[in-house]
């Protein structure tokens, strides 16, 4: 952990913006241009063009090569490793949850 | 969906660095003051509390009231809508690695 801003950094980063989650939850849908994922967000070319940039440094979307059409695919694999990262606390919230439920049951009688 | 900066995105802005997801690492062990926290990161404690402040204003964190001993815990709440929003993405990588363990059956026959 020599960095502050490792891979696993950059997901989270790109992730901390609604449009940015919003164009991502888009392409999970299939693939899509630039103009196609600009429209539903009411958003000028270049201000979703920068959002597209992030997504793409952070491995979150792949943009194709072709010259005119361009269309960008979702890389779902920071995605998967933000889930295996948060696997690691999950016995905290279950043990919580087990504990309230011991709660109400005592309560009950 | 109005702001691009909503309860989400704060705790993925939080976890946006190294030194902040090993203070969380740490206090899933237990609660911690702020010393016991600087101490293994080799930190000064302005620059320990700035990080601390950033996981408190995002939920994760929770700081005691009482004045000299005032201990960190942990709170899970917002590690597991991360995980619950990663959800959605799951049948993703799920199909994707169904479909190269078909195309390793296919190669091998």
């Amino acid at each position: 952990m020599s960095s502050d801003y490792d891979k696993l950094s950059k997901t989270f980063a790109a992730l901390a913006n609604t449009t940015r989650r919003a164009i991502l939850a888009r392409l999970a849908e299939g693939e899509a241009t630039v103009n196609e994922l600009a429209e539903p967000f009411n958003m000028s070319l270049p201000a979703i063009s920068k959002h597209i940039k992030v997504l793409e440094r952070a491995g979150l979307i792949v943009q194709g090569q072709k010259a005119q059409y361009r269309p960008c695919t979702i890389d779902v694999t920071p995605l998967q490793q933000i889930s295996q990262w948060t696997e690691q606390y999950r016995h905290i919230w279950e043990d919580r949850f087990d504990r309230m439920d011991d709660y109400i049951n005592q309560l009950k009688q």
